[in-house]
């Protein structure tokens, strides 16, 4: 079901990127947080992401960005993303080459290309206010603008960025100008920001005309838009292979929020649509563990037997063998044959440590061979 | 090494039966607890045992009753045990059927018959103090007493049976007449046993004499001890298969504590030697925890590597992926192929509960098929 009300110049673009360590073992360098299934949904985060988009959207319409590593595992989860609509980049480059690359393709395909950027790995609550939400952002990024999707805080969360709101913008809706972009704040800040009710927590979605994007950043990063239209130039042709080897291991790796956003919002050129959507990113086990939102029991993702007696939290398992649970609150048991994670909602920040350990672990085994 | 001091009359018996469901996912009814290295020492506790005993008995004197699903498993941890001293029960009639059909079977070998009863899953701390005991013990059965050699309580438990000691046995070193049995207390009373110090821990040892055991056993279960003197007569034969199918399932299921050592108590035939060696029945994890003895850390027992983020406790793994544990104290996790296990010392009885979810799935599956 494509949206009549969308332009037809309108293209999502999905950055599939990062490796999502807090959520050892189940993500993990080699198979990433975006490809798995964290809540039982019955379909990968990466999934989910693309069929709420597909559901307003042509499918020629959506791109997705990810490493030459996942090249085959994402096209297996998304059959119906076209070949030419799986972008592969030879190493991660961080945010802005991965949609500045997305960003020139198209901008060759359509003068008139307006890029809409929707991380690999957020859950979405509420399809149709989303897609009223970026077809908002569209008609605003039409005029020009940098328009970012901004979700209304739920509490003070030290864990986002925020986004800070100005005046509202004629002629739109619910659209505000935006002041600035703040980093994550301090627990008393961010008590603050609540308070005010003028910040958005930032979750990375960008609506912008593909011609803008590039131009913005022409001036902060001149080098990396050179490098990326010389790669578009040649995309669909056979020498972008040889373009990729050449090109590529100089592009610099910078996040789209310090190239893009918080310059254009200095100058006064960016935009929010606040979003009506529950949102979440599962960027740790306590993150899943809210999502699933039972806490009065242990929860069971998988097919795994559990026998739970006098526990709370979750299990998640991708292994056939009986599980037992004795005697712990909010508990966190991971079972995957890659690896087992036994911690708490409390601890799960610490899960990154275990995961560097065993990175650390690997990269010495390599050292050795 | 065998002792010089020691009766060649005297033979050991080591009944290996009991599932040891508190200790799942390792223990389980088809590899029970006895076939298992618990603590990391190398060998499984059925080889301790055995190899404490070898280290002053010929192994001829050595013999191992148990179940016929698990002889192969016995036979195969224990290539010095001789085959005729394996004795395999075609179902588990508990304590009394095994070690009165060891007493007729050694018994028709040599009518001056010692039989020395010890667990199969027992630790004990040291050696030396433990042969001593058992020699002292022979002593005494020599006179025609029931011999227990008695554990001194290091705290007023309530998981054990007591015995309760008399006076001092005129001409052996720190022999005692027994007063009673005494079932498991509740908290109180073992405070008070403690207090006295007339009370020792039950674990079961006994040392008799193969035809007195038979001779008081005739009065408390005549039919068991006519059926065992049946087999024996055949044991060494063609017959026995037969005798076994047609004798055995008739057999009644009674503790040795019922129906030998309290009535033997009660008419004053029962002797202590009190034990100076540490012992431990590892009967949950909790138990296994403290014999580890690591309180300060997160103890590892496997190969696997286990990343510890601020937890204490331990891990037992026979699985080769990386584990896990983030901010949890006193955690216990068991990781077989059989199943995974995760408490806390504080809740490891629970354990019992999740172990009957299993049996009774597997038994719901058998019924299914």
């Amino acid at each position: 079901m494509t949206n009549p009300q969308l332009s037809p110049n309108f293209y999502a673009v999905i950055p599939a990127g990062g490796v999502g360590s807090r959520l050892w073992p189940i993500s993990r360098p080699e198979h990433p947080k975006f490809l798995h299934d964290l809540t039982g949904a019955g379909s990968s985060l990466l999934q989910q992401t693309y069929d709420r988009l597909v559901e307003f959207l042509p499918a020629a319409s959506i791109l997705v960005v990810t490493g030459e590593a996942h090249g085959a595992a994402v096209a297996a989860q998304l059959p119906n993303l076209q070949g030419s609509r799986l972008l592969l980049e030879p190493s991660p480059k961080d945010s802005t080459a991965a949609i500045a690359l997305a960003a020139a393709v198209l901008a060759r395909e359509n003068a008139n290309a307006i890029i809409g950027s929707f991380a690999a790995d957020h859950l979405i609550g509420d399809q149709s206010a989303f897609a009223t939400a970026v077809a908002q952002a569209v008609s605003v990024a039409e005029t020009g603008l940098v328009v970012t999707i901004g979700i209304t805080p739920t509490h003070a969360s030290t864990a986002f960025g925020y986004i800070q709101a100005g005046s509202a913008l004629a002629g739109f809706e619910t659209a505000r100008a935006v002041t600035a972009f703040v980093e994550k704040p301090d627990a008393k800040r961010a008590s603050e920001f609540l308070a005010t009710g003028e910040y958005f927590w930032n979750a990375g979605m960008f609506v912008v005309r593909a011609s803008v994007l590039l131009d913005l950043l022409r001036e902060t990063e001149p080098e990396l838009v050179k490098t990326v239209e010389q790669l578009a130039e040649v995309w669909h042709t056979d020498a972008r292979a040889e373009a990729l080897s050449t090109l590529w291991p100089a592009l610099p790796k910078v996040a789209i929020d310090y190239s893009l956003a918080e310059p254009a919002a200095a100058r006064g050129l960016v935009a929010v649509v606040p979003a009506t959507f529950a949102w979440r990113d599962l960027g740790d086990w306590a993150a899943v563990s809210e999502e699933l939102g039972e806490p009065e029991r242990l929860t069971v993702i998988g097919s795994a037997d559990v026998a739970s007696i006098d526990s709370t939290g979750f299990v998640l398992s991708t292994q056939n063998r009986p599980i037992s649970v004795v005697g712990l609150e909010d508990v966190v048991v991971i079972d995957t044959e890659h690896g087992l994670l036994v911690t708490t909602k409390a601890s799960a920040q610490g899960v990154k440590a275990a995961s560097e350990h065993f990175s650390k672990a690997n990269a010495d085994d390599k050292q050795a061979e």
